[in-house]
């Protein structure tokens, strides 16, 4: 092994899927990292990402016990999450969790807990902080571009609804789909929501309503000096996937943009018409993906402490777990009071 | 008098300020209507304008018992609206007022009893629904290109607060500001709403809390059927007058841009900038007070019901306490128990 | 005659065709100009202008000897003008005229002679020098926001192309359309044309070639100092009427965008629409038409020359000559020659 | 030797500089490719290479004698492509050459007489043509979206000007910068050009006319049947760098906007400004150059012609001696009689 190999970050990935493989190739872009070993019970998904970039098929034990790995990414089904995470921080390994870390807030809590005694390097996947116009927008924030944070506005649809078993298995609307507008939320206001309310309804489809979820929500958060963001959701939309951020300060507003399939406009007696957005959170996410896995690397590397936190991961369920209440009852929820019930 | 004289709808006007002058101006451009008369306590306001339009000065009180006035336009202070329009109901003129009737719930509904005993014409003054983009916008639905309304967003903020007297007796932001949001919200979602949730917040300005109002306040409204509209308002904003409609339905988007000084663009080193917005209400919505008119005077002479009626006023403001209830107590509201309570 | 009415501007109208009636309405929305006479061979025309003005109908030649007005307004055929303008010239009356004075190099200097020696004040109507984006266009070079001017480019595409007998007449794309664009372009390089490049095409109907004109030209313009502008026409957009100008400096550029019907965008599966532009040049420059006669106003109350003089409309024409010269010949062309020779 | 490693085109590189090291990585993305050598006198950029994707480094004349290279790209200087070509070709090795093959039409054509005659592919570098926004602008006219190509418009501008010896060695701003325009308009137009019209001056330094260019540079191309091209170039452009194609048809008009350097807009007092354009050609062409390489592979497996042929380069060429011949004459100049004279 030679010098290059041993600054190498040695990297097993738990899950082939199509998360997995998003990973995969992430890591295979990140010079300073290496992808030694994949586990997963269906042999074809591993398989196929041993014959693309090399690396040995493994069982997540065997990765676990594996002296020639330094880090895991754990892209399994969120009911295995906590667990996983406890085990491979108790193993000594540094771990990037898919969120969310589960769908329980006291389990997500003891879970933090263990990693905390183990001191473990945790990192949840909120792939929007690592988003390129993103992040040029909080950087105009924190230029002082727009003066102090007052109001912020998120509107995020997805072009169609997942499967109906995803559905049911994944929390609902609030703990699958706004949690990542939660962390948005969370990152633009810079300071921590204090009440939450929320409404949900079912437009789309009526069995989404039979298995218990909505899928058109919006949100209302406030901090306690009074700042607030609105969150707009839909499982549907027929141009596409939906992104966009709108944060208003004192001194001005910042906003990002769509990303279209193309930059080109065709004018005819019909209009101006640009091509619909990217429709898939892969594609429209790419980079963020890929400046994710980079980042969490170079944490390892450098010993800094990743962005996005097992604490994000738990504030921002504590919203979903709020919100939903509130479109239940009508009420205002405060997160803390979750939390602190849990 | 002639033929042509005789189809004229002949107009008295109240009130001679700024609203007023509006109003003046748009009457002048409708070729049926004449301005005959205008009453203001102030006498330069009042001579301004008959200097301009030609028209006659006249007490308030002559006005409502000229033979020569077939309508009148209400713009005097806001405590006079619900006494002068059962007065001149009474009188047998059709009322053209500007919003709202009233800032109590109770008053509305007696003085649109009057109205309606006295088969009067009222139109309210809701003029963003005369203005010609959002009339487009309104038209996309209206032809089905997005399908079924699902969810309404609406974002409106002024370039700064007004003088704190007015803060104090305009009722607040909730019902001089967002009651007019309230009334696109209606119009766009085409059903009433059932329950109201909002917050507000003192971000700009201490001193309009010291007042009792807020500054930045956000809402979520929904309908039985599970249709939703955020709104969301600022005293506040550095580039403009920001007033956007976004109307997402099963079909597709749609949604109207603001209006900006010029549509011309500078690139250079720090960009591509174009310049800030329209700043104020007036020009912002010149085209839309200009048809707003035209709609009333033409109702007259087809005796076709104004598209914004007293009912309409009762309604948003119906909403607007809705909204200042949830905001204090944090609760979902339903605007329908205040009516019925009121 | 009272006080206000001496200082009244009072105003003959040549001609009241198509673009007499845009002056007429100009003329009314003037407060300090007057409507008093219009002139025009169909009684009918006449008269519409009458009834809607109040002014009187009178023979050219009435309106030339008439003591109460003090300007016209020439909207005249084409071979006319250069007669008429003479003709006011000697009777002491202020002249405004459509473009162009004439179609002949010679007659233009011969009519500008004869105006020059009656010290006579001749506005011609170039009114995208007066259109409010254009000039918020030209603000921003006179700030010096871009710098020194370099590059022009000029797009100016007609949604269909004039009747058959019209561009007989008109003396081709070059003389009747592009002229305009001559004419932006002096304003915008500052800097008189020393050769022009031109290529011209017949592509969307052939019998505008069977006519003897081109439906389709580009035009390279060049200044002594190397100042270049580049021109683009086409009788035929399928999208509305297109009308850009985009400036290029030392230190930047700056663009003017279309108009289009309204500031609203469709989203659906074919993509994000917005509707096609205005389609009329009365609609698209209604308000330089109106901004146009204003000026012309305040130029005779205040003694100030008007912006686009005879000797403008002389050089545009000069460069169209020189433009359709060189579509003919493919040689660089020399407007100076033009004007010399002529 | 598996079958796989069979099946993989072996690629060797001819110069390591900076357009070497973006081929070389867009070498390494391509599955079925594989980067096996690379030459360039300076062992340092060699090595460099080397030490990325793992080649080994050998002298040209080693490449082009190996058994286990089966294509070059040649990336170096350009007075020595055509000597590079003649000898691969010869060596029966398919290559992919930089633009230009020669600054001398004769010579180019020679070379070609030899590839020809070798039966040798060729493919020469005009990356746009696989920009995947103009592609996807290309695919909107192939679907008749836009009717018959009538127009076209090409602006590209440089943020700012090569080095002086750069500018003496590269044949001057027709052929080093505007025959990516030419090549632009020939794919667009579909049909050769008949005549080039064109203006050059010296306007962002005097330097650059002291070394016998032009800075700043228009041409109009005209088709046999009518069809139009205008291009205009800049060496400054304060903005970034600036490329826009539109294409005017029969039934409408397409074009394709820059690439911002991020989707986000800042909007305060001063306006609503988005960043600046990405302001190199490899962040801007980086998906290009990728497409080209890929591209060119994919024809070395599938027997396809490459898109831009030894051809294509040749026809770029005359545009561009034409275009350099009539800025210096005035005249209008035929390319097809450069090639018969050459």
């Amino acid at each position: 092994m030679d010098l290059k190999e041993k600054l190498m970050t040695k990297i097993g990935l738990l899950g082939a899927g199509r998360i997995g493989q998003v990973h995969a190739r992430a890591v295979s872009s990140v010079p300073s990292a290496q992808l030694v070993a994949v586990a997963d019970p269906m042999p074809t998904a591993a398989e196929a990402l041993r014959d693309t970039y090399g690396c040995e098929i493994r069982t997540i034990a065997q990765i676990r016990d594996s002296a020639d790995i330094d880090a895991v990414i754990i892209c399994t089904p969120t009911d295995t999450h906590a667990d996983l995470i406890e085990d491979f921080a108790r193993a000594g390994k540094a771990i990037f969790c898919e969120k969310p870390v589960d769908l329980d807030l006291s389990r997500v809590k003891a879970c933090l807990k263990v990693v905390d005694e183990m001191k473990a390097t945790l990192m949840v996947g909120f792939q929007r902080r690592f988003d390129p116009d993103f992040q040029a927008l909080r950087a105009e924030i924190d230029a002082g571009h727009i003066g102090e944070v007052e109001m912020v506005t998120l509107i995020s649809r997805d072009p169609g609804a997942p499967p109906y078993d995803y559905i049911e298995r994944s929390g609902g609307i609030f703990r699958d789909m706004m949690i990542h507008d939660f962390d948005v939320a969370r990152w633009m206001l810079g300071e921590e929501v204090e009440t939450v309310q929320a409404a949900g309804s079912v437009l789309t489809d009526p069995e989404i309503g039979n298995r218990g979820d909505f899928d058109s929500a919006n949100a209302i958060l406030r901090t306690a000096s009074g700042k607030q963001c609105t969150i707009s959701n839909s499982r549907r939309a027929t141009f596409g996937y939906d992104q966009r951020i709108e944060v208003h300060g004192s001194g001005g507003s910042v906003a990002a943009d769509n990303h279209h399939q193309s930059r080109v406009t065709l004018a005819n007696g019909a209009g101006y018409t640009r091509p619909p957005l990217l429709d898939f959170f892969m594609t429209r996410y790419i980079a963020a993906y890929a400046a994710e896995i980079e980042h969490f690397v170079a944490c390892l590397n450098s010993g800094q402490t990743p962005r996005t936190s097992g604490y994000d991961g738990l504030m921002s369920l504590a919203l979903a777990e709020a919100a939903l209440e509130s479109a239940r009852t009508g009420q205002a929820v405060r997160p803390a009071d979750l939390l602190s019930r849990s």
